[in-house]
């Protein structure tokens, strides 16, 4: 393990949990089976501009439900993999199929079940009010907490260490035909 | 009353309030009746853990609604009285019939509704933002507010006393079919 | 102008204002025209309380929608205002309704619209984060931001300067059949 | 540049953003197409107050959805352009129509969709909360986040500039009829 920022040039690849990482932990269950979570739009916009700057984005979640599933493809994310127990064994088959190094991949979780798979890659990130377990396993612990920015920053820091954030000030369209 | 961290290995069941507990307290009427209510994944998982490894968990409550009843079916949570006002005498059937003593039981409120069945048993505790009697009430007060974690605070507490928190690190599928 | 603490002990009457005293002014509008608002169980509970302990309690809003209706329909209040722009000639018919004193009058609100009307009372209050119009011409400001208790504070205060508050333990059943 | 208290005094019309300055950055998704966003009462008093004070106020997003341009069609808002990536060519064609200069433009944007438009106008602001390339454009950062009174917190600066805040303390009817 060699210096964080010199490591992070590395990444080619983030992985992100969902609840606790996009959103503040808060979820509503709605009767007709769906959830409602809120999203944070300064995430949302970093997660479209890593995907249009070549980036690999995918997202692992023990969560499920249409809304969060549309929220995703919306922002351009094509690897969505929900109702995931076994986070380390999906992590392995993504990293498999695009042959991806452990040290070409940023993960961010929050919780006890993102633990194993994190573990796995070289660059293990969390947000500002992660458990216990995570925080320790993590080499950047990011000061946002989740649903306040924590996706936004690290991707930011990835793109900068290579010099690709902001280069196009225009705004990023979402998908909208869905 | 002996050494608190001694007393909650004591503990073999759970009983929580909602609002203001799994909650903020915000609670957003629907025209409908129903109610939404915001919840915590961290308490979530918690909860889900703690039945999984063996625990009682009771809700008691003075709410009520469709999305209410659903967010606990979903955790795994079988004992759930909503619409209660008389706390206390719900807290005794639920005890009687599990033959439970009060050293085995936790309870955690936040509002006056909850101060005699807190009383009535060994270990009350409450989230940081309590109203001053339950404060004063209870054993431990949790760092945490309502919906910002105190659930998964002293479920973890308990479990780590008993040495059974974070054994399982794969991710806990809710209850799917409802 | 009196002492504080001696003046609250002649309150018979709260008034309250809705966005930004009973909410953190977070108002979601929805297509169907209707606008959804969270409330504060904390601040739902107290107000159930005061009105079954004898005290008269008042909605005077600029706000409207049949979910705001219904939230104080159910906590008990019947003297609900809706979408009033000129809230001062509301307050005065009110007040000579009850033949009710300004210094027998609580007025919590938050924003300019409410001004006219607190100067008119004896006790003008106002959550942690009023306008400074607002902060300036009350007597006592919570701690509490609006949506955040505020509401309950305020009616504690006065039920304990009658020795009134917390004899009822129990629940309080809000209405149901709306 | 001159006095920013001076520079106020010139301001006509306001512009804004709207995801992360009229809200927290929180979206969320609804499976029908639709998102709901939660506005701050506060920020809508002043909208209206300033639009029939007579300042011209314009909403630049990239947003979209039918309960966003409900919201602003409610405070009175004429000049709506959702679903913007171009922000600056949509600035100048609203700046052209109405023959303003850049000095009578306030410009609040808190990403960097929004950075080619502050840069364009003589009084570019932001929430406390914008990223780090916003804070730097702008002349004035608000103490108040998205969500939190931003808005507020500028048009009363302006209005206050010009002696024309709280001139009425009635409250302002919102447009109904949609």
């Amino acid at each position: 393990m060699g210096n964080f920022k010199e490591d992070i040039a590395k990444v080619k690849a983030f992985v992100f949990d969902v609840d606790g990482v996009f959103t503040d932990g808060g979820i509503i269950p709605l009767t007709n089976g769906d959830f409602i979570r809120q999203y944070n739009s300064k995430d949302g916009y970093a997660v479209t501009y890593a995907i249009r700057s070549g980036y690999h984005v995918a997202i692992i979640t023990g969560g499920r439900g249409e809304s969060l599933e549309l929220r995703f493809k919306m922002l351009g994310v094509t690897r969505y993999y929900p109702n995931i127990a076994d986070k380390l064994s999906c992590l392995k088959e993504f990293m498999d199929e695009l042959s991806l190094s452990p040290d070409e991949v940023m993960y961010m979780g929050d919780d006890i079940p993102d633990l194993d798979a994190m573990k796995h890659v070289g660059i293990p990130v969390c947000p500002a009010d992660a458990v216990s377990e995570i925080l320790e396993a993590s080499r950047y612990v990011s000061q946002f907490k989740g649903g306040q920015g924590c996706v936004r920053d690290v991707i930011e820091q990835v793109l900068r260490a290579h010099d690709k954030w902001a280069k196009n000030t225009k705004g990023l369209h979402t998908v909208k035909s869905l």
